[in-house]
């Protein structure tokens, strides 16, 4: 006669043969026997205190050596059930992988989302000394506008004189146009350049060098009381803030010796493009400009293919152009190359065009493969930014609930891990 | 021994220990004991009349500490279920945050169109006066289409009004300028130019003058009519309106004065486009342009993301421009601004555009830079108002349910809280 | 003391109060007692043999006024079973909406694709004399390709004629214009231009004259065996058969007029228009085609919003830049509206162009609210088709499963409604 | 009486009637009798081992006529249950269909996914003889970078090849331009030139000739060993491959005869594309860019859909431009042609145009439609990309899983299909 057992979980009883589920013999249900902890001798039941439609799934599992589960049911619960049964999940079925490892990409973005938004207030050093301290304090009024109203305000501040000098890059930038580029750069002597360029004397030199100062004290002491200088040295806009201030003083160096007005001139302006780059500080207010920087982190493989297929489409297109329209704006490899990418990117300046037949038919493919090709990573691209400011809500909203639940229950607070 | 719990909950029974119910000392489940009124003495069970599916995510959260539900149960039973059980949703796995608040935002759409679209015909005060009942019976003529029979005539008559004016304005532009606007300008006397801004007389004269008559009471009736002045001021379109009869009679004293052609000149084009911002008030017949208005508002963020994003690569990249290529297009940065952003939209006019091989390369980088960026925020902006637009389908289809069951059950339209 | 009820709905028990049922007087439940039916008096159960899941929803609402559905049950049985218990679906919460309304709007959508793709082989008439069977022959032939194998021939052979037609229409186009049309029409005498237009004696007027007898041919034959004169006249591609043919036959008799080579130029390029519109025959073949035919006519709404949009969004830029350019490019308020439009669709030719700072700011301003109110519609759209595509070939699928199981059971043919 | 039928499936019971289950006679339920296997007589039920959440649905099918399904339950199991029941999915409701054909495409995406990316190392001849062994052992260096670590260097070796091979062609072609190929081409005489092309003795030319014997050889070595030569040749990148290698002969036939400069010249440039195209070889190490390939084949009827509807309007308007601006841009069809094209897709390079106010009113018009008609077969492809990426990415967190699993219980090795 088969051995029959039957099996009480969570209130519903279930009843197989012993030999079904000695299939997998690795597992929790293979190895019970009257004498385990979850066999009631009077009822000669199992009995279990678990989910018992997910049990369901398990029972067919050892019926059928197909693993499939129900998609209302939260995957994160299925594993903890499967890890109390001892199954591995190596035989779900394709058709389950879709439900089940989504969640797995949901929660590594919640992860993300609340590493990058919600925890970084606790800027705290392991060893308790005076000085540790101060370092800390310090770290969170220059890093986390939220730790305090100073930090705010400094923030704020901060922000400001970013601003003001951005402005006036800008503004200078116009007055050396202004003051007809050309003609100094190729009629006057070097010395009246520089005369130029230096001759900041007035409001807008008080101000840049007030801004650099700034500056370099936030940069150098952001620097000294961070906890890990490799983390620091990771990060692409403290690379930019760096940059920033030692372009400031290879600025004045350079500016004091007498024969180097080409050189002191690119690096006016470099320092214009470097001081662009600190408006992304303005992140740190800004939810959406964050998780928009987030995601070009986590769209990196799609920025890469979106660069390859370009590369790759403008060489065979570029080259092909170059064979059909030699006599006309094609002459040269690399216009054909920048035609293609400005045809595929559908901007068309029209200073490059094909005046052929063939070259037009040829043009009108590069378009359609353009579009056709081009669509692919954006459209995952534009998915993830979707998708993180979706979950990025829905933490948010999260948030809001524990925080009104917390005001509202005082004695209960310990409970919540992240104040916000 | 281990005191046993048995609960019976919508027919379906549960057991645990009660060390594991009193986990949560705030909660129901900790507090029931044999006197309260839930527990059947004879048969030693405690009795709910609720949803059983709920609490088995109930009753294991008592025994795992986290809470995890049934994506296919409605989140709002189960919040009446929670509050039932006294329960928090403090400690909801991120797992399960997805489909929690997604429903919360689908509702929140759902109210927001319930009050766009389908409850403004209760322009009601609250004292019953004559004088509030003959402002209220005005106010729906105005301001909502569907009140009754003579307010949608008089929508009507308006939008055409409107479109008149708009019409007239065009052509009166066209005059203006076949009139060889230059050679007026620049030649003739102040006067004569004038005269011939003036000297509409004919039928175009009249037309604007009765249109403009119409505007002008048509928002002051609405001005005295509406219910609080502060909401009026806050619709955009409200300020366009009267802006529009300020600008009128602003441009009618303007004419009077001899020395102001210039002046006159300026506000007879400021007048036609408030005039063309008029044609908005569409919206209250197409409901598609009312939908696209409301999710222009919901995506205010998306917009102002997507202006700064176009700010700051704009500059990054226009300065940088503007060193590569100083001797072509770009000797002015504003150029170089104006030229990123005219790439990044893809739009690429070709006035100004790269020469030097370094500049054509930069400009690549560009154009994959601004399809990569700009795709971000446009995605989350086009699903805003397709959701919108699909809850509005919903919201329609359900009204059209109720509404053919009230023709049929005639005495149930006590129950029908939304008069369509 | 309080009466209870005991009720069995397939298997599963539940127990409510009486006074509960009769909350809603008007529905089966509150009309049961002991002596309808459903009430078994050995076991004083009332018995039901429908589904209990559903029941569990329809016994919450009689206990909470609010009435859930569990969304992982299909709409259409919730929905029989709902007729069944006499319930409306009026308090139906909006958090419920989504998933019930969906499957309404997905079934309509199944059932145009029905109507569209797999059910045009039945024109059957409901007199079976034999002139109407023979129409309905030619119509098959004429209409269906799949209907048998000469319709398929025929088909085959019919959209040759149209490729050839249209081909040879651009071949004759080429020469008018490679034969310097401007000279023709400038120099030489009206009757020289004639005989060159009409002096196809050669193989391309025979190929001319031949396709448009056959064309002439098969639009008579539809029209006289379409069963709906009016059904016939509605669609759009008919139309553009009959004024081809009619505006063949007007060709003719123009060309046999002497003075009026004029008119015939403008005639014989509206013929090549019209034959050009005659390549959509191709959806009988390409399934992708009818279904973005299909998709446009669903999106006829977005289609109109995009149109509304734009033109309000050109009015108003237009205008605008008008005022600030009148020197540029900007004279005329027309080339303002046209250049507003082809910035916000991204094309920009280049031919109109803003030349001073604040036009350029404007270009800017209206490139960026072109990208973000255009995307709105457009997403709309190529959802739709998406949908229309998605369920199209789930239809397909579904017939293909049909039909190996009929060609497996071949007893059970008469079960299947539609052959393939 | 009506005789019942008590059945258990799985540990639910139902109750029902035999006419009912006579409903559908070649059903497994319509032929049970009581001497059947799953009858215990004891206690006189049908009792089978199966699920019943599913068997809950086929019940309803003998009901009610119509099949549904719970949507949380996965597919598969649900086709597994239906042919334990012998229950065809022919009277499946479409409500349902929707559910239950996604999957189906799911799977199949899947096993597309797991043929191209997972599956490829397992190169094996039926006959174990040792030249097919070496065989074996070429090819899988040849063709799979991750069989072996020489593999690995192997294809990097080749890749460097490749790109080493592309830069060289693009410099030559760079030289052979600014030579002043123009002035080659018609001053100096045929045998300067081709001294010039064939004058690469120096660094460039000994690269070119390298890299080509190593491609003649890989190509070789890789027909020889590739087991079915119908797939060999039916890959676009093999026949790039030999096209390659051929062309690279023919090059230097063709140079050896003395009167071919422009022949030669030619062949020079086809050779550069077709090095161009071996770019895509970057695939065996970039799986986003295999995505990319796979999902163009997955795609094709898309790519046709959208080059046909470009044609159809490219006509339509074209022609229609064609006769509205015969005096301008527009006195050729192909350009007109050409125009649409460029205008539907967005580019606008603006060297042709429309003057008068009806061809921008067209032009406008075509903007309009090309938005609308592009958007649709682009978001199809869109979408398929997007599926296949989150599929790609769910298989290979799933064979990672596996991999994790297996390092951790060695002894269970046998079970896992695919070595990664």
């Amino acid at each position: 006669m088969i051995e029959k057992v039957v099996i009480n979980v969570g209130g519903q009883t279930f009843v197989t043969k012993r030999s079904t589920l000695q299939r997998y013999p690795d597992t929790k249900l293979a190895n019970i026997s009257e004498t385990c902890e979850h066999f009631d001798i009077t009822t000669e039941v199992y009995y279990f205190d678990r989910n018992p439609l997910i049990f369901q799934s398990v029972l067919d599992y050892y019926r059928t050596g197909k693993l499939h589960f129900l998609s209302n049911i939260c995957v994160e619960q299925i594993r903890d059930e499967l890890q109390f049964w001892e199954i591995s999940t190596i035989d779900l079925g394709p058709c389950c992988w879709k439900y089940f490892y989504t969640v797995d990409s949901d929660l590594k973005t919640c992860n993300v989302i609340d590493k990058h938004f919600f925890q970084k207030q606790c800027f705290l050093y392991s060893s308790k000394s005076s000085l540790t301290n101060v370092k800390s304090k310090i770290l969170n009024v220059l890093e986390n506008p939220r730790s305090s109203t100073f930090a705010l305000a400094w923030q704020l501040f901060y922000l400001s004189v970013v601003c003001l000098a951005i402005i006036v890059s800008v503004i200078q930038s116009f007055e050396l146009t202004r003051g007809n580029m050309k003609e100094i750069r190729n009629v006057t002597s070097e010395e009246d350049v520089k005369e130029r360029l230096t001759d900041h004397d007035n409001w807008i030199g008080v101000v840049t060098h007030v801004c650099n100062v700034i500056f370099t004290l936030e940069t150098s002491l952001r620097l000294a009381t961070c906890p890990s200088k490799f983390d620091f040295f990771r990060s692409f806009l403290n690379i930019v803030d760096i940059m920033s201030v030692f372009g400031y003083f290879a600025h004045i160096i350079v500016g004091a010796f007498p024969d180097s007005s080409e050189f002191f001139f690119i690096f006016s302006y470099a320092l214009v493009i470097l001081r662009g780059f600190r408006f992304f500080r303005l992140e740190r207010f800004i939810e959406g400009l964050r998780i928009m920087l987030l995601s070009i982190k986590q769209s990196k493989k799609m920025l890469f293919l979106l660069i390859l297929i370009l590369l790759i489409s403008s060489i065979i297109f570029g080259i092909t152009m170059h064979i059909l329209e030699m006599d006309g704006d094609f002459t040269d490899p690399t216009s054909s190359f920048y035609w293609a990418i400005i045809t595929m990117t559908t901007i068309g300046y029209g200073d490059v065009y094909p005046k052929t037949k063939c070259g037009q038919i040829l043009a009108s493919v590069c378009a359609t493969f353009g579009l056709f090709l081009l669509s692919m990573p954006i459209a995952v691209v534009a998915n993830t930014f979707t998708d993180l400011y979706k979950r990025y809500c829905e933490h948010q909203c999260h948030l809001l609930h524990q925080k009104k639940h917390t005001l509202y229950n005082n004695d209960r607070t310990e409970l919540i891990p992240i104040k916000y």
